[in-house]
């Protein structure tokens, strides 16, 4: 099936790695999987500093091609929220449990404009070492590595 | 992966036809599916009648054996909403659209009680030639047939 998932993936961590996993499993070995990645400017709104579009995008396609995925995959920009998730024709949306708002938004906006709406599949947030969810701004802090391990 | 998915399926239609094979497409080949059937006093909140659990069992194990699923499943009794989906070690709980809420209370109280959370697959429901859900309380007031044909 088409799949879509979306992200800003700076830096890329083990929260990431099981959202794209999921995404590549559900898209089944002849599938497609749609990957937005968060332009600059949209990923600006974030709480901490972001490399560039291309530094992200480099570390995902390495990522992607060191895995045995067979689906086809691309990666589109991702101006905001949406990106293409409104108007393209696919199959299920993967999100994370704190994006999972976002994919029902998805749906109402589909619903709107006359498309059909699409499978939702959310991922638990894969915990650190002390039990709280991996994410992006605790690793920017200091807190924690890219694998949810404390950093003393 | 180990994936969870429950009903009362009677009559079985074809919302559920895509809700049992989008569970055995996630669990994957040797994955398991576990199969919550309602029990008769669950069902009896129904607006309508309901089949006894041994017939709607038996249409539901007719329709997974004349499928190529090769993952192992299990149709197992639910007395209630939860089931065994509050203790059980799973990886995934298969929903539609109108049993998503209780996906989430299933995490919400599977977190108060210390186990971990588990991935929610949300599929759309299929519509009818109207463009309505397919819904088993529809197709029991003679308005739809099982695969959402309109009844005229």
């Amino acid at each position: 099936m088409k799949v879509m998932v979306g992200g800003t993936f700076d830096p890329f961590h083990d929260g990431h790695r099981s959202l794209m996993g999921r995404s590549f499993e559900l898209a089944g070995r002849d599938g497609e999987v749609v990957i937005g990645l968060t332009t600059d400017q949209f990923a600006s709104r974030k709480l901490h500093q972001i490399r560039p579009f291309d530094a992200r995008k480099k570390e995902l396609i390495d990522f992607i091609t060191n895995q045995n995925f067979t689906a086809h995959w691309i990666i589109e920009p991702l101006g905001d929220q949406y990106g293409s998730a409104l108007d393209a024709d696919f199959d299920a949306i993967v999100v994370s449990e704190d994006t999972l708002p976002v994919a029902m938004e998805i749906n109402k906006l589909r619903r709107e404009r006359g498309k059909k709406k699409v499978d939702i599949h959310q991922i638990t947030c894969v915990l650190a070492e002390d039990g709280r969810w991996i994410s992006s701004t605790r690793i920017w802090r200091g807190e924690i590595d890219v694998h949810g391990r404390l950093i003393k």
